[in-house]
């Protein structure tokens, strides 16, 4: 029985054990949710798309990209307010190579992981309470 | 400038990147703290001598203790009361297999997080507040 993923991706359905991954850096933590918030954001060209798409207000999301961006010395994103049509947001360079980077470290980690989870999920106890 | 870790072993420096890795295993959480536990308790024999060399309470590192087996099918350690002597607690084969199987796998998991902490670290905003 498969539990549905919350829109966030950060909880796994219970009855197959899961990594949760998060990295510090600086005062804050960067794990799945803001990895697939700015993922977002490069592919609606919008925070408030990629709020939306999320699952979270416009100020969570503004929020969430503002305390991540102090943690870095470089732009992760832009916004423009443009001029008779609407603005956008983009990924810079240093966004675009997070997200890569994130991704594929994640990747290389699930796979590794394979064969833990197995032998997790083999020894765990009956199933959960309903 | 190192920052010392906590005792938990959960809490690294703030000037380095670092992963920090939960499993979500039935309802509950298990990370590097539950595992130093179970660790100590192998070493010393004793839950309140793991208490105290994780520096947390008798009651606390029980609650740890019987979240986590809870998860289990099989018991991941067993406990005597002894006859004239004093009790002692003891790791079983699952739960020696449990702390080698997750050490193991942070350790490869270390391994490979290397260049993605190392563009992290090469990446994040000047010294953190003091």
């Amino acid at each position: 029985m498969s539990r549905p993923k919350s829109k966030s991706g950060e909880k796994p359905p219970l009855d197959r054990p899961a990594i949760r991954l998060k990295i510090n850096i600086r005062a804050d933590m960067l794990g799945a949710g803001k990895i697939r918030l700015l993922t977002l954001l490069g592919e609606t060209g919008s925070i408030s798309a990629a709020a939306r798409e999320l699952g979270v207000s416009y100020r969570r999301a503004w929020f969430l990209l503002d305390t991540l961006q102090a943690c870095f010395r470089e732009p992760l994103f832009e916004t423009s307010r443009g001029g008779v049509g609407k603005g956008g947001s983009t990924l810079t360079a240093t966004g675009q190579e997070l997200v890569r980077r994130h991704q594929e470290f994640r990747a290389a980690l699930d796979e590794i992981a394979e064969p833990y989870l197995d032998w997790l999920e083999s020894q765990q106890s009956g199933e959960p309470p309903s």
